[in-house]
C-alpha cells in the first residue's frame, strides 16, 4: 500500500481478525488512519485490556474478569439445571429469552474432527466434573442444530447419561412466525415426530 | 455478550472498523480472546504505532512516516508528470503496473456532496499549489470511473486547465481479457468513441 512499515504492520495485524482479507484490511487501515484515529487508539487500548484482563470462569468457562462470573455467583439461580452452550454469544441469546433461570456451561467451541477439535479441546472432562457436583440434576444441551453441534450434543449425552444425570436437548420444530409452506422438510418432519 | 466490561468495550471498539456490525464484532472479539491473544496484542500495538507515527507526505499527501514519502524523494522519477489518485491503495495499483515513472498526488478521498465532502476536504487547493510548482507539465487524472470519481476529475480539470497545465484522464475502454459480448454498453460506446 505504501512504503510505511507501521502501515504494513497494521494491515498484517488486521488480517488476523476472522473474515478479514487483504482488501478489507487495507480499507480498515485507511479508514482508521484517515478518518478515525481516536477510534484506532480506542481499539488499541480495548484489545490490550481485554487480552490482559479476560479469563475463563472457573465454574462455567465463559469469559469473565473475576474468578467466578456474575451468573455463576448469583444465588438466585436454579442450581439443579445446567444449560450447555457453544459460545458466550449463545449464552447471551439464551439469557435474553428470560426463560431459563438455571446455570450454564460454555464449551467455547464444538466438536469438529475435521478441524482437529476433539472432546478435550471443548472441555468435556471439565463439564463432566461440573455436572457431577451433586447439585445438577438436568443437563440441557443447547448446542447448534448443525452437524457439528449435533455431534457435540451426542458425545456429551453419551458421557453424562451413564452417570445418572438427566440429559435433555432443546426441541426441534417450526420457528415462531413461519408459514409451513416455507419451512424446510427436515424441520417439519421433526416437528411432526415431536408433536405434543 | 457477557457481564465483562472490557469485553463490551472491545466489541464497541471493533464496531468502529468500517463494515463491522455487532455480530461481526462479537465474532472477532470471541475469536481473538479464545484463539489468538497473541494476534490481539499484535493488533493493539500496530494500531497504537501506526496511529502515532503515520502522517501525510508534505508533497503528495499519501501516508508516510517521514516528512516526504519514498516516491516523492526518489530523484529518478519524472517530475514533469503528476498522477492524481484517490487513495494510497489506488497509488499502489498504479505503481504495480510499472507503467508510470512520474510522481503522485493522493487526494485521500473524492468529491461527494451528499456525504458533505467538498473540494476543500480532498485538498484541491494543495493540489493546485503542487501542480503549479513550475516542474509539472502534465496532470494525469486517475480517479475512479464512478459518478463521484468523474465529478472529482472534472472539478480538478476545471481548476487546473486555466493555469496552463495539460490535464489528461486515464483512457476508458474494454478491459484486457474480456469478450465484447459481456462488456457493458457504456464501456463499448466509450471504446468506440476513443478508438485509435
Amino acid at each position: 500500500m505504501s512504503d510505511t512499515s507501521s502501515l504494513d504492520a497494521l494491515i498484517q495485524a488486521l488480517r488476523r481478525l476472522p473474515g478479514v482479507g487483504i482488501k478489507s484490511a487495507q480499507r480498515m487501515a485507511f479508514h482508521m488512519l484517515q478518518h478515525d484515529r481516536e477510534g484506532a487508539e480506542m481499539l488499541s487500548r480495548a484489545l490490550h485490556e481485554a487480552s490482559n484482563s479476560i479469563r475463563h470462569c472457573e465454574r462455567c468457562h465463559t469469559f469473565t474478569e473475576a474468578a467466578i462470573c456474575e451468573v455463576c455467583s448469583d444465588p438466585g439461580r436454579d442450581m439443579s439445571r445446567l444449560c450447555v452452550v457453544e459460545t458466550p454469544a449463545d449464552q447471551s441469546a439464551m439469557e435474553r429469552t428470560g426463560a431459563f433461570k438455571g446455570l450454564y456451561f460454555v464449551l467455547m467451541g464444538r466438536l469438529s474432527p475435521l478441524d482437529g477439535v476433539g472432546p478435550r479441546d471443548i472441555g468435556v472432562k471439565k463439564l463432566i466434573e461440573r455436572a457431577t457436583d451433586g447439585m445438577v440434576q438436568e443437563v440441557i444441551l443447547a448446542t447448534s442444530f448443525t452437524a457439528e453441534g449435533e455431534a457435540t450434543a451426542y458425545a456429551i449425552g453419551e458421557a453424562l447419561r451413564p452417570r445418572g444425570i438427566q440429559v435433555t436437548r432443546l426441541a426441534r420444530g417450526v420457528p415462531v412466525g413461519s408459514e409451513l409452506e416455507f419451512v424446510d422438510l427436515g424441520t417439519i418432519a421433526h416437528a411432526l415426530a415431536d408433536r405434543r
